[in-house]
C-alpha cells in the first residue's frame, strides 16, 4: 500500500486531481515508464474483463466471430483510403528498425485496423454467399496524441474491441445498427452503471473515413462530456478503397457494404469518475474483483472463534466474489478505509457479539447505510444489496447528466451557460458547418451529438434559419 | 472458399507444403500483408480463446491475477538485465517516429516484459506482506526472427499469456514450478491432445536472464523438435537489476526471487501438425468451433422434411457445439469433403430413409468411421466419440513421439541417426558445454532437453567421462 493513503482532495473541489488520486492510491491502475501509456492492476483489469465477457457473450449471440490480425500495417495500407489515413496519420507510432536492420516499408503500429484487415477481405469475399462477414478483434492500439494523457480517459495505447462486418446490401448493413447500439446500451447502463445519450456525430465530427458515425457520449461529473462506444457505417468507401467486391445472386459484380464498432478501456475511467467519492473508488458490483469483504472483528482471544465464523460465512457466499480479510496488526478501522478506497461494493463486519446473536453488520459502499442482518438470511439481504446498488449508481448517474442538461434560449445564453455551467447544452442547428464552426469558436465547445430522439426542432441558434436538427453542445474531455 | 478445395500434397511426402496447404486451405489462417505475420481466422482464434479459457481458470485457482502494461518499452530499460538483453535485442521492433516527431528515445516493441513490468514492482513491493505477487497478462509481442516464418510455429508477432510472479523466499518461487508446469500439461494433453517431454534446459539454451528453464518439448510428425510453453526460475536476477526488495518479518531489506512462464499460438502449430491428414485438419474437440456437423441429404420433394428433423436433432445436441449445413446448391459430397477439410470431429449424416428408421449416421473425422445411431441415443453417442476421439488424437500424437525416440549407442551412432532418421536421440552428457557444441556442429541437432525423469546415466556420449545427466538431441524447428 501507498504511505499516503487516504484521498487528500475533494472530487467538488479539485475534480482532475480527485480522479487521479482515486485511480493511483485504490490501486486500480499506475503511470508506466512510457509517457502515456497506463498499467492496468488487477483490480482494473478485472474490470475490462467483465465488459469484455459480457460484449463477447452477446457478439457471439448475434453471429460475430472472433480474429485476430497484425498489429503492424504497412505504411502503403494506411495510405490507401484518403480521409481515413488524414485522420490518423499524425498520431501514428512508426517502427523503422527490426534490430539492427532499417524496414524498408514504415510499418504503423495499428491506430486502427481497418486498412491491415481490409486487403484480406478483399480476398476472402468472392459471393454474395461470403456474407454477411462479421468478424471482430479484440486488441491493443496506440494513438500517439500530444495532448495531456489522462488514466483510462486519453491513454496513447488502450485496449477495446473492432468489429468490423461486410454485408451484400445497403439494408443489412445499416440494420445492424441497432444490435450493435443494444449491446452496447446493455454493458454500460447494466453492468458499468453509465448513462448515455446516444446519436450522430456531425460530418466535421464522425469517425475518418465512415459515412456516419453513431455514438454513446457521457457526461463526466465536472460538466464536460466524453465520447463512448460507437458505431460507424462505412458505406461502400472502404470496399471501393481496397476492392472488396462479390458475384450478387444475379452473378453481378458488386462494392460490399461495412460498418465497424468499438468500445474501450475508457468506459472505465467514465465509470470511475461518476460512481466515486471523496473515500475513494465505488465499484458497480458487476465489475467489482471483490464484492463483498468479510472484516472480522476480534482480539486475541476471541481470534480464532471469529476467524473461523468469518470463513464459514465466506463459504456460504461463494455465489458472489467475496474474501476475508485476516490480516492480523492491522486495525478493523484501517481495514474499513482500505476497502472503502478500493470500492468494494459491501462490507461485512462480524465479532463476538454478533456471533452470539448470529448476525452480521453490512456497509454499503455507495451509501455508508448500515444494516443488522441475521447469518441465515445473509445470502439474499447481499443479492438484494448489490442489486440495490447498482440501481443507485445509475440513477445518481443519470442526476449527473440531468443537473448538467440545460437548454439555452438564445445564442448569447448558449455562450453564457458553457462559460459558467459548463455541461450538454440543447439547442438547434441548421446543419450548416458555418453554424457549427462559429459556436465552435464562440464557446470553445463543439456540438457533440445529434441524438436519436430528435426534439422541438425549430431554429437555428446560431444563424436563426430553419433548425434540421436539435443537437447537444458541450465542452469535452 | 478457396477454388483450389483440397490439399494437393502428402503429410508423408512433403510436410512442410502439406503443413502451409492444410492450414490455408482449412481458412484456419492466412498470411498478411506484414511479412512473417499471420492472421488468425475464426477457427484459430477459437482455439486461443479455448486455451486462454483454460489456463485463466487454472490461473486464477491458483491465486494468478490478469494485468496489462503497455506495449512499448524504453531502450533504457530493456537494457537493464545485460544477458537479457543481448538475448533479444536482435529482434527488436524500434518504434523511432510519432506522427512526424522523432522519439527521444527508442521504444521497443515487446519481446516480453519483464523489462516493463519490473520496475513497477520495484515500487509496489516494500514489505514481505506484499507477495507472493503473482501477475499474468495475455498479450501480443514481437520478435523479428529473420528466419524464414512458418504460421504459428514461427511468427514474428505472437500470441502469449506471460506469467510475472514474485516471491519472498527462493523455496516458495521454487514451489511454483510444479504447480505450472501442471496447469500447462493439463492444457497441451486433455485440450490439445500434444504429448510432451518435459525437462530442463542447458544453460546455452536457457532464457536470456533467467537461473534455469523448465521447457515442454513437442516432437513434430516429420522428426524435428519444438519448445513449447514453459516455467523460467529468474532467481534474484532481475530483482537486482531493477532493485525489487522488500523488507522481511524481522525488517531485513532482501530481494525477492521471481518467476516467468508461457504459452503461446505456437500450440496451435504443434496441434495441427500432429493429428491433421491427407483430408486437412484434424480437431482435438475440446478447441474445435464445430464439433458436429449435421449435413442433410435430401432430393427437392423431401427437403424440408429432411431440413427440419436436422434443425430438431441440432436443437437436442445443444451441449455440443453443433450445426446445420442447409446450403442449397451444394453436394452433400462436396460438404463432406469441406468439413473434412476444416476437421470437425463429428459429421452426422440424414436423410429420409434415417428419418424412417428414427436414426442418424456418425462419422468420426480421426479414423473415418462410420456408425449407426438411434436417434433417441445420439446426445450420449456423441459424448463418447468426441471423449474417444480425443484419447485417439493423443494416443497417436504419443505413438509419433515413440517412433521418432532413438537410442544411440555410441557417437558415430547418434550422427548416424541425427542424419538418416531425425527425432529425438537419447544420450547421456557430462554437462561440459565443450561437449554440447561438439555435439552440435557434428550433427547440427542440439541438446533440447535434461528430461526430469532421468534414466541409465552412465558416460557421456560425446567425451566418454562420466555423464551428469541423460538428455535428448534433436533437430528443432
Amino acid at each position: 500500500m501507498s504511505e499516503e493513503l487516504g484521498i487528500t482532495v475533494k472530487k467538488k473541489e479539485n475534480f482532475d486531481e480527485w480522479y487521479i488520486q482515486t485511480i493511483l492510491r485504490s490501486e486500480l491502475a499506475d503511470y508506466s515508464d512510457v509517457s502515456g501509456c497506463l498499467i492496468l492492476r488487477p483490480d482494473a483489469y478485472f474490470i475490462w474483463e467483465q465488459i469484455q465477457k459480457y460484449t463477447d457473450k452477446e457478439f457471439k449471440k448475434v453471429g460475430i466471430k472472433n480474429v485476430y490480425f497484425p498489429l503492424f500495417i504497412p505504411e502503403k495500407l494506411l495510405n490507401r483510403e484518403k480521409e481515413h489515413v488524414e485522420g490518423f496519420n499524425p498520431e501514428v507510432a512508426w517502427v523503422t528498425y527490426a534490430g539492427e536492420r532499417e524496414l524498408d516499408e514504415r510499418l504503423a503500429v495499428r491506430p486502427t485496423s481497418e486498412t491491415i484487415m481490409y486487403p484480406s477481405y478483399s480476398k476472402w469475399i468472392r459471393s454474395w454467399r461470403d456474407m454477411p462477414l462479421r468478424f471482430n478483434q479484440w486488441n491493443n492500439v496506440v494513438r500517439w496524441e500530444f495532448k495531456h494523457a489522462v488514466p483510462f480517459l486519453r491513454t496513447r495505447e488502450f485496449l477495446w474491441n473492432e468489429g468490423h462486418t461486410v454485408f451484400a446490401t445497403e439494408k443489412e448493413a445499416l440494420a445492424e445498427q441497432e444490435e450493435i447500439v443494444n449491446i452496447y446500451k446493455n454493458i454500460t447502463e447494466n453492468v458499468l452503471a453509465i448513462p448515455s445519450i446516444i446519436g450522430n456525430k456531425t460530418e466535421k465530427e464522425k469517425f475518418a473515413g465512415a459515412v456516419f458515425t453513431i455514438a454513446f457520449e457521457h457526461m463526466l461529473p465536472d460538466g464536460r462530456a466524453i465520447q463512448g462506444p460507437d458505431f460507424h457505417h462505412d458505406g461502400q468507401k472502404f470496399a471501393k478503397a481496397f476492392d472488396i467486391t462479390f458475384l450478387d445472386k444475379k452473378k453481378e459484380r458488386k462494392y460490399a457494404w461495412q460498418n465497424t464498432f468499438a468500445i474501450s478501456t475508457r468506459e472505465i475511467g467514465v465509470m470511475i469518475s461518476l460512481h466515486s467519492d471523496d473515500k475513494g473508488l465505488v465499484l458497480p458490483p458487476k465489475v467489482a474483483l471483490t464484492q463483498v469483504v468479510i472484516v472480522p472483528i476480534y482480539k486475541t482471544e476471541n481470534r480464532n472463534d471469529v476467524l473461523k465464523e468469518a470463513r464459514k460465512i465466506e463459504n456460504t457466499l461463494s455465489d458472489f466474489r467475496t474474501q476475508v480479510d485476516d490480516r492480523d496488526g492491522v486495525s478493523p478501522g484501517f481495514k474499513f478505509n482500505e476497502w472503502e478506497l478500493k470500492g468494494v461494493p459491501i462490507r461485512l463486519e462480524i465479532g463476538p457479539k454478533d456471533i452470539e446473536k448470529k448476525q452480521v453488520v453490512l456497509v454499503r459502499r455507495d451509501t455508508g447505510k448500515k444494516s443488522i442482518v441475521k447469518i441465515n438470511n445473509i445470502s439474499k439481504e447481499i443479492e438484494n444489496l448489490l442489486d440495490g446498488i447498482h440501481s443507485n449508481l445509475l440513477e445518481n448517474a443519470k442526476k449527473i447528466m440531468e443537473n448538467h442538461t440545460h437548454i439555452a434560449k438564445n445564442y448569447d445564453d448558449l455562450k453564457e451557460i458553457i462559460k459558467t455551467k459548463m455541461g450538454m447544452v440543447k439547442v438547434c442547428w441548421c446543419g450548416e458547418k458555418k453554424c457549427e464552426e462559429k459556436i465552435k469558436e464562440d464557446t470553445t465547445a463543439k456540438i457533440i451529438t445529434i441524438p436519436l430522439k430528435q426534439e422541438n426542432v425549430n431554429k437555428c441558434i446560431c444563424c436563426g434559419k430553419k433548425a434540421k436538427y436539435s443537437v447537444l453542445v458541450a465542452k469535452t474531455y
